[in-house]
């Protein structure tokens, strides 16, 4: 079993939740392939750092992640900053020969996500990109469904993730509603996820149409300049049509993340707001809810003798990060059932396409400068 | 009370559906403004029309739809024939002053909606086009909820209509895979009633991007000359954007029409498969199923004392023909709930643009030629 | 194909329904076995008699039942009266050898039912007791599941009917809540329905105990003398274990009935308000929820070509209404589909057995006397 | 904040699960009352303890718990052991003066349970019995909504827990198919969890009626003598109704835990398998589903910033330690919203009282030795 130094940048919402499952890493299984050893965390403020730091147990907490990128203790370097802070800090991990774990988006668009990738390539570092999602039983399960066939050829996939955000009258003008450090608004925080979701589970898009909308011009007396919401027409390389449509102004949804594919031979629908659950149709008018909570499922050997016993949501980073430690400590490889950075940046022209087509009222070769 | 001479285009399904309506006329309410009288049924297969004339109480069975539209004892001419038989029966109807129900799409395309319409308006006849959702007490309710405000702006509407007729292998090369007959394919058929769900509840469309596919090319040795599915985008005169999908090709799903409108207030969504309920959401993560059965709801009056008591898919068709000829026999006119050939006339307007703009490669905007 | 003259006691709640599915019956099926004709419906109201008549179609309105018992033209009599109503009137059509259909519960005690049962049986009439849910397609299809041994044998049966018209304020001490005229409360009213499901589904009750209450006792100034709740345990011949519990006194709910079987292969549910649908479990943490909607399900050849269109509570009644009429013009068995006298017997002697034990605070078999 | 030495009997699923729970418990929070130290792991097997110990992080894995109840590192002493060592062990630790926390059901009988009772009481330890349920977010809310008096009085609280482990072929006769060991079936197991639910959501239940059976009455050629299966009527103090009902022969279940109140008001429903919503219904056909993941719902400041995402049934147990330490380190009481040894008792005597009632064939009150 190895032993891994890991750094973290950022002690928001995804520093915690990583933070939490390095954690759980030490008692989910009795032989793990790599451990974390928690050398540091990093944010800006000193304070809320040294807070961070003493919940989660971290050895130190620093407030510049050149720091981290340099230290001879740490092998991962955990992204888990604002978007504007996914290129730099990560290219300079990348050449210290770290092995990166960044959050999604990748970058701020497809030209920084691919400049990471083909960096982590070069290195020859262990890369990925935080789909958590795909950490989750259910879709791990739908994919394999797919895979094997059970659904017949996709014909299609339809996916929204709607939130509202930008509705709250107290919301700041967080860097989320700039594009200078946010890149784009739903798109890239929400549609991202569904852009991987699609990539994972019926395959490339390659032409897209998209609308998209700023339904909150300003806020704090400044302007906001990403889109609140977008909707997408996707055609798939394998034939089949999509359509992905993220919000954050709508009505009072906060994590409303669903999806459905359809084949010919049958369909499936998932609701992250349901995460234990997976429903098929593959008979006329049967909708089998499975409840994927037996030791039978994908990840359920790490969790409970008896099935249902639902997990949380927060449980998907610890399949995740276990996923990501372990490819790091072995063949360095976390495809295909993790996403790598190349799923990062692929993610990243499918979302670029959706902006441009808004942009251009038309519609957008996704096209891969590889 | 008024008795209204009704003659029937059609003994296939919509032609029972019509029928069975009709004869519940009678008792549904104890003073209703007005009530058929089944003057005749008409279809090709002498057999098949007089069966259907003795199980449905049709006065007289005929083969041709002229003696229908000449015949003085008929004031209604409620044609439910193919969509290749909606504009030059309905058409005469309208020229011997019938007042004229016609099942969806109105026309085979805008042009023929558009000539029904104009010429329905022209003779000062009542005339309706048969979207049979409106008439169900749920979507009724949603537009009630719009109309007061309680979902605030509406910012996005979905919808889709899932069907796999395509699928199955015994399927026939019918008259709905076939141009000439049907106009189009999913868009016509299925794709109709969304695009009318979407002006009922959230207003005019004024620009779709769209794509569409001919999944199984060829049936019966002849080619299929219309589209198995479409997805389109597709922006509101108010400002919403809104995604509409329809497939026969979507695994064993066989009647799955759902949609969703988000505003800045709340959300609700609809499954026709379970039609007595709607779902509201207008407070953070709390969905409220309002099962849409106590005699206050829409249409609720005519049925049961007690709530609870679901009602049917059909009924949708009693309440539908209860209006179109209460609004007959008084001032004439059906909106603005029900659909008359001005709605026909503008949802075959958006269809001609998602199937214009799916061959286009581009966004299409709706004009109307008024 | 015979037709047979009806009489209708009663034009209530139950008045209404059986006189809308006497009138579907015309145009439910091409070839009907038999059909109604709709001799007279009786009431002590003249005004809301006439009523009734109109509105359903009645040849006439009387208000003594004893015209339609002795009327020639009636063939069958159909008792949709309340409780107190159910003895005399019926016990004179069956000795005018009129067909019975009577509502449910068929007597106000176990030794009324006997005696309908027994006189019905000796004249040779055919006999029907009106527990409508048997003719809902799910539960018909719930049946045959279960003597098909999908589920195995069955271990448990649950059951239970919530209203809450005794917490309504407003509500009157109606007939229902004397016990003179009702017989019992919950239990006789709500009760009944899941006796006879239980009986139906897994078999006799032989053994029960009870517990039951009168929550608000007194109305309109007069005491209550009827349960408004109870729950029992029961024991089945079988050796399956059972509970029902039937409630005027529960929240908000008014027609809440519910059931669920296990045995020891699978679990099947049902839920009145969702009709169309029933659960089965036969695979671990696997709900398969069937849309009972296709053509190949219990009475769906009577409607549409398509599965996906819901039918209604109130369609129950043409189920049930037709196989009577059928079975009184044919061989004059109404089982097993059907419940006759017999269930109706059966039924009550169970719901006595709930009282006693309940009075009792004991233990109490089920003993019939034959 | 303290740090408490902590001793854990037990290595099998309940074991893990209070072990995963400790090591979560540094992480959940940034400054907790109270902090587990994980001194010594116990269990029979020297190889699986060892194991454990690695996975879990204890400092030392030891095969007598004597060693434990007598270490002076040890302040807390947490019994996830068989039912046949709740006692001696417990005993053992509220002697040495140990806080303790023992897994439900506090005994094999009521008589057990009431010793470890008084004899907490007597030493002035903090005592817990694990009905980890109460640390369900959802079921707190379901507390504090009836203590706001939102749904009126209760009426009637129903609750069933259904699994299938002794219809599984390859089920071995465990301790928990043996009445010495594990002092009764279903209803000590899965019952009591129903019992304490009952208790603490309507009230102490003062009779009870009950059937049980032994439905695979010999496994491994030795005869079973506990029950498979128990359903029981509950008369609560303050005149609400209940039933409860548990089985190990239901189909292909699981962890099949659901229960509704019904109040004079409103109705609330829970389900296990969904335990992050709780339905309610206090507006007559409208059922509000509430997500019960937002910071303002109960324990859910300990998780994430924005609602809608999940949390699993793992993390009770995190609740559960961390309400119990805290009370340990500050005024040692953990009622009212932890069960307490009372509480346990209470349970016993319910369980009791069942047991009794289904062997007497008659009705038992429950009567406390105080």
């Amino acid at each position: 079993m190895s032993e891994l130094g890991v750094a973290l940048l950022g002690y928001g919402f995804m520093g915690s939740a990583h933070s939490r499952a390095l954690r759980a890493l030490r008692v989910i299984e009795e032989r793990p392939a790599a451990l974390p050893r928690l050398v540091s965390i990093c944010g800006r403020n000193r304070e809320r750092g040294e807070r961070a730091r003493r919940q989660y147990g971290w050895d130190r907490a620093v407030r510049d992640w050149r720091r981290q990128v340099t230290d001879d203790r740490v092998a991962v370097f955990d992204n888990a900053g604002p978007n504007s802070l996914h290129l730099e800090p990560t290219l300079a991990a990348i050449r210290n020969r770290k092995h990166v774990l960044c959050e999604k988006p990748l970058g701020r668009n497809a030209a920084e996500a691919r400049r990471l990738w083909t960096e982590a390539k070069r290195a020859g570092v262990t890369h990925m990109c935080g789909f958590n999602l795909r950490f989750l039983p259910a879709i791990r399960l739908a994919r394999e469904l797919l895979e094997a066939g059970d659904l017949g050829e996709p014909t299609h996939f339809r996916a929204r993730f709607l939130a509202s955000s930008a509705l709250r009258e107290d919301q700041k003008r967080t860097w989320r509603f700039e594009r200078a450090a946010a890149g784009s608004g739903a798109t890239g925080d929400l549609g991202s996820h569904l852009v991987d979701l699609a990539r994972y589970l019926v395959g490339e898009p390659v032409v897209v149409s998209a609308v998209s909308k700023t339904f909150v011009k300003a806020r704090d007396g400044k302007p906001v300049d990403v889109d609140d919401a977008f909707a997408a027409l996707v055609e798939f390389a394998g034939g089949a049509l999509g359509t992905l449509e993220a919000s954050r102004v709508a009505g009072r949804r906060s994590n409303a993340c669903t999806f459905e594919v359809d084949g010919t031979r049958g369909s499936l629908s998932f609701d992250v707001e349901r995460l234990n659950e997976l429903a098929l149709i593959t008979e006329r008018k049967q909708v089998r809810r499975l409840e994927v909570t037996d030791t039978c499922h994908p990840f359920m050997e790490l969790w409970w003798p008896a099935p249902g016993h639902a997990i949380g949501w927060g449980d998907s980073f610890i399949h995740e990060l276990r996923h990501f430690l372990a490819a790091a400590a072995t063949d360095g490889f976390v495809t295909p059932h993790g996403a790598d950075f190349e799923d990062g940046y692929r993610a990243a022209l499918v979302c670029d396409a959706i902006l441009e087509a808004a942009a251009a009222n038309g519609r957008v070769e996704v096209t891969a400068a590889l």
